[in-house]
């Protein structure tokens, strides 16, 4: 079966999801934090993401911090592996099929808009909210990144625990964003203590269901709940369609 | 932030993706082999899988060999990374974000049907298709369940490359599936090959677009391309939707 072998050798370094190289075709940055919700990227966010992305026609493009994950969490116990270490980015194209970019690559010259899925690697590999809370900082490329395409003008979106990102560097702009809902009685909110810690950076964070979306259209920030809600699959992959298709329109906006 | 990191912990125990508990709604149960395309189950198919089956208002439970997997390859790389090691339960509970039980405690009693999402984990960790070819063997354990829901009348779905496991299983009974096509010249079909080692089996392998499914109404499988076609993200979510919705239509006929 060399040849099996081979052709997947071959495969990994090929765009696989390319779609069609018109010149209206959006191209559309997606950042990832590793694979798996409890230290890296949620996996459904991001296939939502990049189902809805190609089938919008627009080009995804994955980016990933070359770096070492926070740590490696045994899925099944929901506790540390320890001595084991994973690097992000090679973590990340286990999303993307093999293509996947260093994030000091990306600028705001390089998409039309960015977005980033949830899961705790946003907390624990783009920021330190995870460890550190209320006291916590943003990877220094991601910062930059968001930085730089909010100074162009350019979409950003974000879901699940990703807007915390947003809200501690465009806290200062007032940027609006969703983080889901606090407690509603129905404790399938289990990380509301998160709106708080927006609101303390300056953001203006609004409650909004599963299958809802805020859109801030002066600092053309696009965010939904997705698993910041305990909800079933389906309803997770159609909050996130809804967001990427609210990202797409305001490129032409 | 000991809080936020508890209830982690806390919620990986918990079953995130139950439906509604009515006597009517069907327990599908999803073999999974691992999680990322070249060593374990390909991502964006178990995640249709998963979200085409609670839309459907299903109960997903998801199953794993609890063994090591063939070897870890370097995605990015798409090479072997030697010298790690990683169970295949383990790493498919990033899919199910948490809950995944051992393949030994699914039986035909367990479940209304079952469905084995691709990626080459089918291939290395289900069975040794990718080192064998067609002197080929399945695990103990994956054969037990083919044979088991096949005897109970009970439908079985699989998809990408998993479909050379129901071919050398039941094989004898003529299944009829699918791997795809042979080369039509679009050069989209890298895995060819493994139609002619199923049709060695005595499998009838039929040719199917990605957009298509086979139906063998005798032996109760469904099947379909996904990513044995080199597509669109969207394109691989709706093939494996529609196989799902025949899957849970089987079980009702």
């Amino acid at each position: 079966m060399f040849n099996l072998l081979r052709t997947v050798t071959k495969t990994t370094g090929t765009r696989l999801f390319s779609t069609s190289h018109t010149m209206q075709a959006p191209t559309v940055a997606v950042v990832l934090s590793g694979s798996g919700v409890y230290d890296g990227s949620e996996i459904h966010e991001a296939s939502a993401a990049l189902v809805s992305l190609t089938r919008a026609g627009a080009e995804a493009v994955c980016y990933a911090p070359d770096t070492p994950q926070l740590h490696v969490i045994n899925h099944i116990k929901g506790a540390p592996a320890e001595g084991e270490s994973r690097n992000v980015m090679v973590e990340s194209a286990r999303i993307t099929r093999g293509p996947v970019k260093p994030l000091t690559e990306l600028s705001s010259a390089s998409a039309d808009a960015v977005f980033l899925p949830g899961g705790f690697g946003a907390a624990k590999n783009l920021s330190d909210f995870a460890v550190k809370g209320g006291d916590m900082s943003v990877n220094s490329e991601v910062e930059r990144v968001i930085k730089d395409f909010h100074g162009a003008g350019k979409p950003i979106g974000l879901c699940c625990i990703a807007p915390i990102v947003a809200a501690k560097v465009l806290g200062s702009s007032g940027v609006t964003l969703t983080l889901g809902k606090a407690d509603d009685g129905s404790g399938k909110w289990p990380y509301a203590g998160s709106i708080d810690v927006a609101k303390g950076f300056g953001a203006n964070a609004v409650e909004k269901s599963v299958d809802e979306i805020a859109v801030d259209e002066v600092n053309r920030v696009v965010t939904t709940p997705a698993f910041m809600y305990e909800g079933k699959f389906h309803e997770i992959h159609d909050g996130v369609a809804k967001a990427i298709a609210a990202l797409l329109s305001l490129i032409n906006s």
